[in-house]
């Protein structure tokens, strides 16, 4: 049964949230044993006022510290030893779980995540990589942020990691990887994406070439590739754009009696793009390329949120991702450097 | 009155686009002359066939040849000295003309007009800005894919000539420069935004500091400064996005009788919500540093759009725009360079 370490304490939102998102969990996960990490009074205490009350499925694993929101990493790892993120990864680099959630700082969360579980062989930098909906389905995106100044060989390395987890958890064969770039034609784009394409085109991957922005959400790759500065540009424009058109909906559904009449009638519609344009649903990103699986949550992830991070933690958890990962990842990059020399 | 050159021949929708757009603008701006740059027997045609047979306000120019779409710019620059991009950007350099609107090859475009115009002194590189649509007003971002690889004093000088294009246009004193960056803190960043940023802080910019991709859309600044790349990923994946809802609001409109019937009720609501999420009415970007008034539509633009194109060409011309950045330009770049010295 999978073992997930959920950092109850990171975020801005609290144990209280936390234990809300795990409410609904484990009833659609029997099989799935949490380990609460944070302070043990404050956990007893709101896991009293809870539904989880009298699970087994919930134990709580003490730590007396938190990492701030804004605290530096190199504080979150030598200044507290006893945090919640830090125990939490302690376990999972003891092998007491096979995964961790946490909302918090994601500086911190990667650097302990190094620190502690080491990066897999071959891999230079871990990234950060989310699943967000398309047209038809779903693109992975990596790096979305951990790495702003990346080389060429990064972004193969992403290309790498980010097809397996697709094949993974989608169960493709061969996923299509796309290179983010300005133009669909070779010879467009930076010095950086012009280097990582002849790098990608020499690899065994699937790889179908350039995408534009504009290509992302009409299905353009599975897996999408970029430098984390690239990708957190577009990460957080798509998640502001789909906020202002949920704001001008409410708006107009919420102008007088007209407006909210025409709402009632078009509650379903409404409901479905509002929950397309959610970005809730799709929280939970993986810190890919550590000998661990690590789930960031959205810092102000409420339980909705969360429990989607947990979840996408269970399924990564099933899969062994990181083992398949360390068993492709070396033949993978071998091979590329064998064709480009 | 203002002389607007308008290539009729570049892009995808051809002439008839071009002069179904006029046929609509001559109404509304009475005191502007179009010069219509092509094959004169095509547009004597055309223009026959239109509304605008008997107007004094549009003007036949010849130019036997057109760039095409995909031509590299050495070849629109050598082998096509008679294009239609050509012969429009020749009167803007004689001054014949107060603008230029093409919906050609964008590399074509700013070749030529690097060429024959020259960059405003003080400013190395063109770049290319539009206004785009925010909560509650518009932000100028720039540059949307120029200059792909960029230095800090580059994105100052976007800077420099963002504020004073926003100001013009928008009447706005001191406009809120905003540097595009994956954080507020000023830690945060690649290279380039970090030196960028420095740079900026000691402008006289009314600089606010870093905006996320996530507070473009809610009123960030007003000016948007990002490199190229930067830039061209984050217009387009907004594009891309927006396309996707308006794809899925008329997919659940159109699905059976309830979803229809829904819709004619909703229409009004939806129609200013599909308005907004039109890239058309945001057409017409300004090739933004050189000598003259540039102003580039989108390759297929259709008659709205295009429209859309002449209108900020006309708003350019009016403002005189280019002298205003040539007088203001070498003063704050100094300043600048004073400061940081």
């Amino acid at each position: 049964m999978p073992q997930i370490a959920v950092d109850a304490m990171s975020g801005d939102s609290g144990p209280r949230t936390v234990l809300l998102a795990l409410a609904g969990l484990v009833k659609d996960y029997p099989d799935v044993q949490f380990h609460l990490v944070g302070d043990e009074a404050t956990l007893r205490r709101e896991l009293q006022r809870s539904r989880l009350r009298d699970t087994e499925q919930v134990q709580i694993r003490h730590a007396s510290q938190v990492v701030g929101m804004d605290e530096a990493p190199s504080q979150a790892l030598r200044g507290k030893r006893d945090s919640s993120m830090h125990v939490a990864i302690g376990l999972l680099r003891e092998g007491q779980v096979d995964a961790v959630v946490s909302a918090g700082n994601t500086g911190a969360l990667m650097a302990l995540g190094k620190v502690f579980l080491r990066t897999i062989p071959g891999i230079d930098r871990p990234a950060i990589a989310a699943f967000l909906p398309t047209r038809k389905g779903r693109v992975l995106a990596l790096d979305l942020g951990a790495n702003v100044d990346c080389h060429p060989e990064h972004l193969l390395q992403f290309a790498v990691m980010g097809s397996i987890l697709f094949a993974q958890v989608t169960g493709t064969q061969r996923p299509r990887v796309g290179l983010l770039n300005i133009g669909s034609e070779e010879i467009k784009g930076n010095e950086l994406v012009k280097a990582a394409s002849a790098l990608l085109r020499q690899s065994h991957l699937n790889f179908i070439g350039n995408v534009e922005g504009s290509q992302i959400y009409q299905d353009g790759c599975d897996v999408l590739v970029c430098d984390g500065f690239v990708g957190n540009v577009f990460l957080k424009t798509s998640e502001g754009l789909a906020a202002m058109v949920r704001q001008e909906l409410r708006a107009s559904y919420t102008q007088g009696l007209y407006g909210r009449m025409a709402y009632l009638i078009n509650r379903p519609i409404l409901q479905k793009l509002r929950r397309r344009l959610d970005s809730r649903q799709y929280n939970g990103a993986t810190l890919l390329g550590l000998n661990g699986i690590i789930i960031k949550s959205h810092g102000n992830a409420d339980r909705l949120a969360f429990a989607r991070a947990v979840e996408v933690a269970i399924a990564e958890a099933r899969h062994r991702l990181t083992l398949e990962i360390a068993k492709v990842v070396q033949d993978d990059l071998a091979q590329v450097i064998r064709n480009s020399a």
